[in-house]
């Protein structure tokens, strides 16, 4: 079955599309990553932060379903090859631990890109939300790439640790030979976000990083935060990691790439049995960061290309696979990850219309 | 096939519930109201008039879905022998006519009330999100209600007018021995809006109105609109009718009760052959504006109840059939009342999981 997966991640850049087949084995049939507008993009950032009109959050949902539809044209792949489309759409908020509200404890979370847009301008049935359905099952509605994680990398006797580093970088921790629930995931701290806050748009190769010079004193002072040193599951994100933290700490480039490699290597340093440390994420393509993880890290440092799989396409490949597990009647989460009570089917179908009925 | 309807319409007054049985008829088993606790119906109201949190909206969301499960148990059907629930959810906004947005034309809705939550709370597979479809394919997203007028109510020898007067009153006609494409459906103007708004939370039976004066200078200026002399067709919301056109026409129930049946008479007299208008809605209770209407309109007024169904229930009982429609991939709307280019399945499906697999 061929299957396009869709995502825009929380660094609000664009819209990355991956194109896979999945039988026995998911195999890579296009990527692609087709940039926001730059008002499209304020406007995400807009909604995603603060308070705002209800209408512009209708209105952009719509607009990006045009824009998510668009980006899968990008692909290359000729649409009437495709079968079905996961997308999992734009974050604009996300609480997955549950607060009190209206009385009641709710946790919550809102991604945005309309499937029936989507279903319509592609004619190819879509399945976007998936993380309403983990969270209603009383999980945290994230992190669901473990799944896939799972399915790529686990090995009969090699413990295999994949760790994508986004705007938030995050391990899944997968044991030789694991069953599903053996898995762990969890955030080990800033990704790109503090990085590229401080050598904006962001810093190439680590080339600032590397000529820069590590502010000792603030380092250690950041690295005693005891979240580095909790036990999983435990998850962090912009909050934590945003302009303020930027700002109050006056932390430079040189210092931010060491604090991002070391709270890395401290959560895989948790694993002395690991075998391989499997890289994506924009990150990836940072020299000078992955050079720093290959001295800090005992393990095998690689990243997911040996696999075949570009490391700015897993998370589109996921929705993908998520997608086709949903067509077929399986559970996507995995409990272990996201804290859910068992594992469910994961996303809303907008069926396509031919002719006037559903195929 | 044993359907529940869920909907909460523009009043915001609580969750309106029918369970219905579809097969060759369709057969009413329940129906109930249950009412909002009223901050939540005040969180509703912020968020869908003003600048807000996204999170308030992210988390009205998922509490919205947990109180449509909750409203589905008070019918008092065992869930058990409900095999699919639609859900229309609650209209946060809706803005059928696209406008500049970003460089695009967009139109939009929005509707909340976590489908994932209610599938997971019921066990009962939920389809939701009906109105993006039809926009999607270039509909306004509304009215849906002919879908279900048509059904209920062609016959071929005898026009009918399906009127409902919720908050803003609309018209479906339906000429004797119809073809779907020959329904016609359009807003006549205030529905209950105008008078609660004066008479709150609403005049009783009309009781007010019948005992108040028609300031007669005032109606004639408001007849004066050429809203209700335009072809249809044409809809109007709570942004004609809300607070500032009370406020700034100073009117009072009588006159407001007046204006409600004159513009609605006005609208049915386009349709000389009528043979019956059959009423729904909350208007339906008021019986000094049902006597007027008598007076006014020359075919036979009467309400659903006459068919079976309570007043209250038609749109709850709209939501179940179209999530019949969408089941068994059949389209839900009406192209000559949408405006969409063409029939489509409406809404997303929301699978439900037992033991780890959909059903």
């Amino acid at each position: 079955m061929r299957v396009a997966g869709l995502i825009s991640g929380t660094s609000v850049d664009g819209i990355d599309v991956a194109v896979v087949d999945i039988g026995d084995s998911i195999d890579v049939v296009a990527t692609a990553t087709v940039p926001y507008p730059a008002d499209v993009r304020e406007a995400i950032l807009s909604v995603s932060n603060a308070a705002t009109h209800t209408g512009t959050i209708a209105r952009l949902n719509f607009l990006l379903g045009e824009l998510f539809a668009e980006a899968l044209s990008q692909s290359g792949v000729p649409l009437e090859t495709i079968e079905l489309i996961g997308s999992h759409g734009q974050t604009i908020f996300h609480e997955g631990e549950p607060v009190e509200f209206l009385g009641r404890k709710i946790a919550s979370t809102m991604q945005i890109g309309e499937a029936a847009v989507i279903t319509e301008r592609t004619g190819i049935r879509t399945i976007a939300d998936f993380r309403p359905s983990d969270i209603a099952a009383g999980g945290k509605g994230a992190p669901l790439v473990p799944f896939l994680d799972y399915h790529l990398f686990s090995h009969p006797e090699r413990t295999r640790i994949a760790l994508n580093i986004g705007g938030i970088a995050n391990v899944t921790v997968i044991p030789a030979n694991a069953q599903p629930e053996d898995v762990l995931a969890f955030d080990t701290g800033p990704g790109n976000m503090v990085m590229d806050a401080v050598a904006p748009p962001f810093d190439r190769d680590g080339v600032l990083a590397r000529s820069g010079h590590v502010d000792r004193a603030l380092l250690e002072r950041l690295l005693a935060d005891p979240y580095y040193y909790r036990d999983p599951p435990k998850s962090c994100g912009r909050e934590q990691y945003g302009a303020e933290f930027v700002h109050q700490s006056g932390i430079d480039i040189a210092t931010a790439t060491e604090l991002t490699s070391r709270t890395i290597a401290l959560a895989i340093g948790r694993y002395p049995a690991t075998g391989e440390v499997i890289v994506s994420g924009g990150g990836a393509h940072n020299r000078y960061l992955l050079e720093r993880l290959t001295e800090l890290i005992t393990a095998r440092v690689t990243t997911t290309a040996e696999f075949g799989i570009s490391v700015d396409a897993k998370e589109a490949i996921l929705f993908a696979l998520l997608a086709y597990q949903t067509f077929h009647g399986r559970a996507g989460n995995l409990p272990s990850a996201t804290g859910a009570r068992k594992p469910v089917i994961l996303g809303k179908i907008s069926p396509r219309t031919k002719a006037g009925r559903s195929t």
